[in-house]
């Protein structure tokens, strides 16, 4: 890369504003994945609009949902992770709401397990800083907690949404940060089979 | 205090092992916590015993419980909080099993409400190193996870104390630490009527 007057140390880090994302679809994702990520940084995931990061990535702003689906799965893309925890989520609140805390406790213990260090780290990361407006947060907040707060009947369904994340968030503490024995090396299927009617306790609330 | 060729920047923060604790029970007890600080960051809350941070404390061994209770009271007094969390576990563990769930929530959030910083501040230092030789893994297993297991009636006592354990320290994390709202200023007796209920299902499972 050439270095010219305008190109100080920020501007370096920063494609300019608007730069139209030339080639395939692959390189107009990965311009959308890499404004996204940027954006979400500098303004968090409420601040940053998906016309802002769109604009940035100079990409049409209708593809962003053509190639993510919604501005959560745009921030699981940002993160590289090795899992979707938008679509677990999903997949789990699609289902039947009777046995859906035990559905959900297998898909987050049986999801993570192989991944382990990466729930650590960004769990370390996350409360490193500020917690509430983390990624590990935004993504409790507006994929379990938005989620769930939609699939409940009854009472207080956002009170108890809240919940059911904290359980999933403390169970992924205690069983892949703190490594809580004999939590953290109990079978995917017993934990399920005794923390399921825990969560389903708050599901049907 | 004199500065002579033996006072090395590490000795000076030391006192001599064997010191005699000189003075009154104010002073032995100080004495105690001093020496249980140290070793505790030395040797782990396992490694360390209470004979040898008596000896260093220079005090009979016999004035340990005398003073503290037990060795994890001790590892309490280390800590300079505002509660103590081992008396509150004791006291929900003395009552009926029938409501424990909810009694066990109810205490937590009220105990640790007014010091919610606190709380915050010792899991993030927690989680910072290494958590489960930290004070908050410590606490978790030796006071919840074992006073629990020792209560709890049925199969796989451990792994159920285990989880209910999990259940408050994401309570704690959500409530405290990411402040996930409505949780986070919802009244404790809605905490507690709410969430009582999933800790009571792992007491009974």
């Amino acid at each position: 890369m050439s270095t010219s007057a305008s190109d100080t140390p920020a501007s370096r880090d920063r494609p300019r504003r608007g730069r139209p994302a030339t080639g395939d679809a692959t390189d107009r994702r990965a311009a959308l994945v890499s404004a996204a990520r940027r954006q979400f940084a500098d303004r968090g995931f409420t601040g940053a609009s998906l016309r802002s990061i769109a604009q940035e990535a100079g990409v049409d702003a209708s593809l962003v949902s053509h190639y993510f689906g919604d501005k959560q799965a745009l921030l699981v893309a940002t993160l590289d992770l090795p899992v979707d925890p938008a679509a677990q989520v999903r997949a789990v609140l699609d289902g039947p709401s009777e046995g859906l805390g035990e559905r959900l406790v297998r898909a987050f213990v049986t999801t993570w397990d192989p991944h382990a260090q990466v729930f650590a780290t960004l769990v370390r990361t996350a409360v490193a800083g500020d917690l509430a407006t983390s990624v590990v947060g935004t993504l409790l907040r507006s994929v379990v907690v938005e989620g769930l707060a939609d699939r409940l009947d009854g009472e207080e369904v956002e009170l108890r949404a809240t919940l059911v994340a904290s359980a999933v968030l403390g169970l992924g503490v205690a069983r892949y940060v703190a490594r809580l024995e004999p939590l953290a090396s109990t079978p995917a299927d017993d934990v399920a089979r005794l923390h399921g009617p825990a969560v389903q306790s708050l599901v049907e609330a």
